[in-house]
């Protein structure tokens, strides 16, 4: 079976001040021969991923975050089904971050995401999150405005500013057992046009679809340059981003597989070991319901 | 009037490099003449206080934090109580951080304190706060063991790294608009001792005595060391702490409102500008009210 990580490492941003995102394909597809042999490594991937999980919730001294980004039609939301799909969902929660509520946006732009931090032992998974605050808001000057910070704050130094509470607040995750991993699904412009189409051609499809993603595509480039700025800033060795070809969904989704099941492993999972005083608990136990079978203690059952 | 800050300046922490907690004389009562004196000081910090949050509240650009720390019966419960009960409730709310929950301690160590930052426009209050993580948890490594942090993590680096991510922390909240402000109440290991004896002495403060505070007690010079380090590593020009003398409570009080009315006069507060838009919208509501009083609308009032 293949080395973990072998799929993976290569979309791993390990040299983030080189990084450009014209050097990436998006259509790449290297180490997979088809659509069909993709399937067979998701599927161990998956198997494997929930293995890893029960030491996870068992062990319960780390979390894991995955963090989503992406364009419109990228297949976010198809590639956290298709990945977290064997997954015992008690140990796992996903969330969306849209639009922010006026409580949220009456705090700093971690907040809403810090309440939905995962707990020891679990994985939590955020479609779409605080990078946001320096992709979205990047390109929409008035929502910044409509944070209302105080105009002192509001300098061309705002956004270097964010990427570094960004970095410093994944670094204390990290200190605080929470893995990151963060993934950004590359769809090329045209392949998204291609799909948009698809959306409005296939009455199943019909609502995925909302007039407002097309008119983003006019801002592509102030949004890729968004991106590589953030990953360029954010991507570390113990909070590394991944920047995935997803021109092709089979492709993008072994891979992705393959980073969470790889970081897992990393991680050194094992399921708690018994010692002396602990075994002895559970031999006590065991004869304590024996005694209760037997119907020495409370009358029989 | 006495300029703003006058009083509580001297006990800023503008250079934490050279700070060292032995320099600073808890008794001080410079700057007023008896107890008298401060309560006319303190009585006109609460009007102003009141005065500058309300201004907060409307204008809903900056809020403000106040943390208090203090070892035990250093008189954090009655510092709040008298300086911030002129101001009202609707836009001020105090939180007070003991023993974690199994939900809380499943988390990193700020995420709590996270969860209670105040909105925009408000005044929140720690009494006791993350700062708990390097100071009582340093003294106990028990209260760390409880934590379940993965073996690999807790390394000796561990006290500076939690104050590195605090002070990151509290960077973040500065530029998202959030001015705190930190309160060290410096009371005397000898005070201390006569407020205990008190406590016992006087049964109506019988309820405020526990058998626990006294043995911490031995660990004082553990506390005061735990102190001087996080007080070192976290008072910044935008982030301040004060050590205030606390062996009179008249004095202490009086210098906490100078303090926090100084930092809300720098924020240059006001009630919000009626541009010609939002005044012709007024306008507009003015005849509308007219209308209906005179009962051309609605058939009358």
């Amino acid at each position: 079976m293949a080395k973990h990580g072998r799929l993976s490492d290569p979309f791993r941003v390990d040299k983030p001040r080189k990084f450009r995102l014209e050097d990436v394909d998006p259509e790449d597809t290297r180490g997979l021969k088809d659509e069909e042999h993709a399937e067979d490594v998701l599927r161990r991937g998956v198997e494997e991923l929930a293995e890893e999980q029960e030491k996870l919730y068992a062990q319960d001294r780390w979390s894991l975050l995955l963090v989503f980004q992406a364009m419109d039609a990228a297949g976010k939301d198809s590639t956290i089904k298709h990945v977290m799909s064997g997954v015992n969902p008690a140990g796992c929660q996903v969330f969306s971050f849209k639009a922010p509520s006026s409580e949220e946006i009456d705090h700093d732009f971690l907040w809403r995401c810090v309440k939905c931090l995962p707990e020891r032992g679990r994985i939590g998974i955020f479609n779409r999150s605080y990078y946001e605050e320096v992709l979205v808001v990047r390109v929409h000057p008035e929502f910044l405005q409509r944070q209302q910070l105080p105009d002192r704050l509001v300098t061309k130094r705002i956004w270097d500013e964010r990427l570094e509470d960004i970095a410093a607040f994944e670094k204390h995750l990290a200190r605080s057992g929470v893995a990151v991993i963060k993934f950004f699904l590359n769809v090329s412009k045209k392949e998204q046009k291609r799909r948009f189409l698809a959306r409005l051609d296939e009455p199943e499809k019909n609502w995925k679809f909302n007039v407002g993603d097309v008119k983003e595509r006019e801002r592509w480039d102030e949004y890729m340059g968004a991106y590589e700025e953030a990953i360029r800033a954010t991507s570390t060795g113990e909070c590394p981003w991944y920047v995935v070809p997803a021109d092709n969904k089979w492709y993008m989704r072994a891979v992705v597989a393959d980073a969470v099941v790889a970081r897992m492993k990393a991680l050194d999972l094992e399921f708690p070991v018994m010692d002396e005083e602990r075994r002895r608990g559970l031999e006590e136990a065991r004869s304590f319901l024996k005694d209760r079978r037997s119907g020495r203690r409370e009358g029989g059952e």
